[in-house]
Formats: structure tokens, C-alpha cells, sequence
């Protein structure tokens, strides 16, 4: 019935567009803490792109399996905060997720034992058991005063059907995405959706005109070479030997890419 | 007597203007597990402009009250490193604090309990005694020599007595402060220091000749309005709507507000 | 026979040019933490210029020594990810390190008890025993398939031998360098690779024709100054008064000092 037959790990991981410069993240820090000071917390990252749903759920969908089962993964990138959406709390796939219910948890639903929608009054009570200064009258500070709570709630051990009833209606689903990049990342390579396990002949894949060779590391591409590899976290990626493939091709999240017929 | 009756929560958080390009928070965080390598550690952020006390003091008292009673709050910002100002710990509303002093604690002082002056040659005797090569001798980089020592000898439970002598002359305070923008967030916003809990009617604000609406939530700004609302750390936020509100005015930290009587 | 008589600490750190804009470390983490939840992860930086080994052996060399004895420092800054570059683990001066064998971990070479070749099938193995759907098969991302699993086995305390056989060639050593800039920190301050302990007098330093004074601490510098002192790593650091010697002086790492005769 739970996420994980182990229980959770006391592991909680963090992924918010919140950035570092403010205490943001940090006080949700202190609110898990305040609920259990021994509680293991993990950034994934802050610095999605403000308000950038697609980001944060491609992220949060290909690095939650990295971490013991049974942790609890926080997710705020939610440009609804103090608006009538939803907040979600579930367990798929032996983790279990808290965030909004702006689409950002997709990737999970199928894959759901349990979803909830976490109640406010609950979450609200248990947080000024702990900190009875905090109201939890923000509205603009979900990431604070809901979902840190609800992510410690269940973190600590408690019954997930205590934070709010089976959902009713159903969760926002992010519609399907054409091939398309959807990071680029610190280096400047190009991180697609695109899925691939090279079984049966590698496909043609074309961006900004640009035909590209498979390689299976960056070490194989020749100097200035533009190449297609299996990334890191299982789709492809686009890189340009001792270049930024973003720099040089000017393209950002969103550009797609064409597939042409696998090479046989 | 001393600042938590439940004694100190193992927790400890750093407030710095040390950036994160280098490693100074991390051998921070390693001199504190060399006392205790259980202690968990929270960066409330990193990023304080450079020597910027205002900044640093604003962050510290909106929030060390989120993290459990007992938990010991280090904030480095130090323009007068390796002059004669004086090092300082205090015990105040159930948290501990450690920092110079020249303002950053300021808020803290009217709720101490005990304020003591740091010895540095107990420091230096009690780090020797962890990490021998260490000799302390440092003229710049008292985070690590002075501030995170005196901050795990009290997570782990050391009296506060042993770190130095009671205080002599007063702490530095800073002085009070016009009706201002103290912080620009990630988001753009301004974070004002106006403390507003709207009972008895809201007050006119204007910023550079503009007035602003006042909402509860940023849901509730039509798109482009410039809106006033009481923000998630207690105090006056002004915001535009889907857009920086700083870069939009070209205003910063330190740009006042005009109060106008509240609307009956 | 091992770096630490007292055993591993159960910390471990993390120095890498990854960014901190991807989950990349945060996946680091994960992995860390299915193999032994109860580790503690310090990030001594991930701002690393891309690729740049010195910049990573200069501050792995200067940060380890102020964390607990049988500490796990893992380093990732690896251009060579997916060539036949070897992976290394060693104990050293009471410590671990984990890393690529690219000159890394030059300066720990001296002081080994113990250097391997880490072996990529037994690393792989426990990843899956941890990870199952983890297939080890990335060929561009070790951070998380390689130098992760080996840190973590060491860190609760699995023997060294395990992870791969004894090194038979020897490992890639950094030539020395001059006397240089190595790092333009956080405050423009230029530190230097110039081990400097001012016993039998200070040498007088140039840079870019620039004379400087020695000083004690950044206090005793006059308005506008440029001075040399100690710095809190234990090299020469060279700065101006309120303000930053890198943009001034436009120099930035690499820039070689001119060292004249020690003045009586």
C-alpha cells in the first residue's frame, strides 16, 4: 500500500527554482528539521529556470531512482502558489513525491500505488506543533509551509493517509512532447527527451540542419565534430567536441530535433 | 540560563558572504564535523553581497526561528576580519548565535539571555586539539578558526561560559532604518523591512511615484500590475506581475518607500 | 596499512566542475546514500573551471587536512571521462581520495600508503546489488557510476583492496609550476601557489610590474593599496584595499610573480 515495502529512507531531496541567493531553500531545511532533526536532505537543484515546470519534471523523472527507495522527493517550481491548484502528495515506484499539482509530478502518476491531496489545516497544525511562531498563514510560501511539513510528515514515518484525502479528480498530466532538447547543461551540451537504446541501428537525428554522427563517448567525436551520444541519464544527448553545442548552435530548451529513418 | 531549555539540536546553520566558487564553506563545514561528525549543517546562503551587514543581518533575524530551539546560527559577514572588533556568541529565543561584532547580530540583542566575547586562544587550543597541523594562527579566515569552533563546541554541547567573558562594553547595533527595500529576491521582488500585519487597514505605499495595490497573493495581480502584499517572512513585498519588479523600477537594496495614511 | 588508523569518519566531500545548475551532484548524492544513508556529504566546490585540473588539485591539496581523519574526498574533474584514463583510489596523510588519474591527485602521491586502480566490473556490481535498474553502462558520467560507488564503499568501511588491484604504472603527476596566480577568489583576491612562512624575511613580489607591501592582515592595508600576505591556506595572497586585484590588475590564473631577494 506504501511507496516502499522498506519504509522511507530519512532521505529527502530538494528541486525548486527558488535559486541559492535567498534563504528560501534553506528555511525549508529548517522546517524538515524542526520535524526531525536527523532527517538526511539532498539538493537535486535550485536553479530550474524560474517558474519552468518542463524542467523540473524532466529532472525530477530521470534522477529520483539514483537515491535509496523510500525517500521523499520535494519538488516547488509552481507558478500557482496561492491560487485554487492543488498540492500533491504520492507514492510510485518505491519513492514518494510532494509538489504541486501543475503537471510537474507527471511522470509519476502512472506508476502511482497512492496519490493525495495534501490538506492544508493538517499540514498547518502539525507545523505549529513545532514551530508555533510560524501561522502558516503565508500564501506566496508553499515550499515553507506545506510541503516541507508534508515531505517531513512522511519522512519521520507517518501514514501517508493522514495529509488529506484520495484525490478526486485527476492530477495535471504535462501533454507529450515532440524530440526536442529539453537542457542544456553546465557544459553546454544539449540534453533531448529522446529515449534511446541503440538495439537495432542508431537513427538520424538532425538539429538546425545539422546531421550528427553516434559516438559512444566524447572521447570518440573529432576535434570541432558534432555527435549524438546515449547521455548519462538514458537519452540522447548533442555535444560538440571541445565546444558549447548551445553556444554554437544558438539553440535553448524546446528546439526539436528531426529523426530520420535508423541507418541499417 | 542558557538559550534552549532542551539544549542544543545538533543543527547548525551558515549565513556568509563567501560565495560557493571557492571551498571556504566547505572547510567551514569540515572544522565543525572534526569537533562532531554528527552535527548536520544547513547553508541558510552563501551569497550576502560582499561585506554587506544590512543583508546579512535581515536574513539571520527573519530566519533562524524556522529551525528547531537549540540549533546554533553562524553568519560570517566580517568586513573587519583581522582587526581588533570583537568575535561574540550569544544565546537568544532558544537558538544560539555566533558572529562579529558590527552589527549582523543586532536584532538578537534586546532577547539574550548571555552575550560572552570570544577567546581566541581557547578556540585555537580546541582546534589544535582536533586538527593538530591547524596552528589558527590566521589573520583573515576567522569562519574557520574562530566563528566554527566556538559554533560545534556549542552544538555538541560545551557551555557557553568556556568560549570567553561576559560581555563589558555593548554590542554593536545598527541603526534603525527608513521604511526601505532591504533584499531583491531570486524572483525579482523586493522584500521590503516594513512589518505589516494589515488589522486595522492597509497603508498607502508608493515606490518612485508609483502606488501600489494592495493583494494577498500574487494570484490575484492582473498581468503587468505593480501590487504590494505582505511577504512570506513578514514583512511588505512589492511585486509586478509576471515580470521583476527590480529590474522594471531599476531599483535595489536600500531604495525607500513612501507611507501614506492607512485607506478606511 | 590504511590512510586512517581511527577508520573511515563516515564523510564524505565533493569537489567537481559540475555546476550547480543540473541534478548532477545531486545524483552523486543519491548513489552515496543507497549505499549507507547515514554518510555526511560536504560540497567543497562544484564551480571548478570547466576541465581545469589545477584548479581542483590546488584546492583538494589546501581544503582536506580541516576535515576529520578518514574522510572520503572524491574529486571529479575529469576531461577525460570515457578514454582509457584509469580511476584511482589512495590513502594518504590519514585520509581517502577517490578520483581520475589525470594529475588530480598529484600532491597526495608523496605521502600514499596505499594507491589502486579502481576496477569498473566490482564497482558496477555493487552499484546494482544497491541500484538495480543503475546498469553502470555510462560511458561519459564516472562522478556518479564509478568514483561515487568506490567512495561510498570506503566510507563504511569495505577494504581498499577490494576495489581494484595495486597501481603498476605510475600515476599521472602535475609538473611543477612557477610562481603563479592559481585562483581569483570569491573577493578578486588573487591566491597564489607560494608556500611562504616569513621566518628569516619576506621576499619582495611583482606582479605585472606592480611592487607590493607586506602586510599581516587585509586591515593594516591602506585605502587603495596593493599588499601581500599570508593567506588563510597557507600561500601568498595578493590584494587591494576595497577592492579586487583580479579586475584591476586584469590578471587572472596563471599569471606568473616576480620574486626578488628577501630584503634584510
Amino acid at each position: 500500500m506504501t511507496g516502499s515495502s522498506r519504509g522511507p529512507s530519512g532521505v529527502v531531496t530538494l528541486l525548486t527554482d527558488f535559486g541559492t541567493r535567498d534563504p528560501f531553500v534553506g528555511v525549508m531545511k529548517g522546517v524538515l528539521l524542526a520535524f526531525d532533526p536527523h532527517l538526511r536532505i539532498v539538493d537535486l537543484t535550485h536553479e530550474v529556470p524560474p517558474q519552468h515546470i518542463a524542467t523540473g519534471a524532466f529532472w525530477l523523472a530521470r534522477s529520483f531512482r539514483y537515491f535509496p527507495q523510500g525517500t521523499v522527493h520535494v519538488v516547488v517550481v509552481d507558478p500557482g502558489v496561492g491560487t485554487a491548484r492543488r498540492a500533491l502528495v504520492l507514492a510510485a515506484s518505491d519513492h514518494y513525491f510532494v509538489g504541486p499539482d501543475n503537471g510537474v509530478l507527471s511522470s509519476l502518476m502512472p506508476h502511482a500505488s497512492e496519490v493525495r491531496c495534501i490538506d492544508r489545516a493538517f499540514v498547518q497544525q502539525e507545523l505549529a506543533a513545532r514551530l508555533p511562531f510560524a501561522d502558516g498563514g503565508s500564501a506566496t510560501f508553499h515550499g515553507r509551509d506545506v510541503f516541507a511539513p508534508a515531505a517531513a510528515w512522511i519522512a519521520r514515518g507517518g501514514p501517508l493517509a493522514d495529509l488529506g484525502p484520495p484525490l478526486a479528480d485527476p492530477a495535471v498530466v504535462l501533454p507529450p512532447s515532440p524530440p526536442r532538447v529539453e537542457i542544456v547543461d553546465h557544459f553546454g551540451n544539449l540534453i533531448t527527451n529522446l529515449d534511446w537504446r541503440s538495439d537495432c541501428g542508431d537513427p538520424g537525428i538532425e538539429i538546425r540542419g545539422r546531421r550528427l554522427r553516434w559516438v559512444r563517448t566524447y572521447g570518440e567525436a573529432r576535434p570541432g565534430e558534432w555527435v549524438a551520444l546515449l547521455g548519462s541519464f538514458g537519452t540522447v544527448e548533442i555535444a560538440v567536441r571541445d565546444g558549447s553545442a548551445a553556444r554554437e548552435l544558438e539553440v535553448g530548451p524546446g528546439e526539436t530535433l528531426r529523426i530520420t529513418s535508423p541507418v541499417h
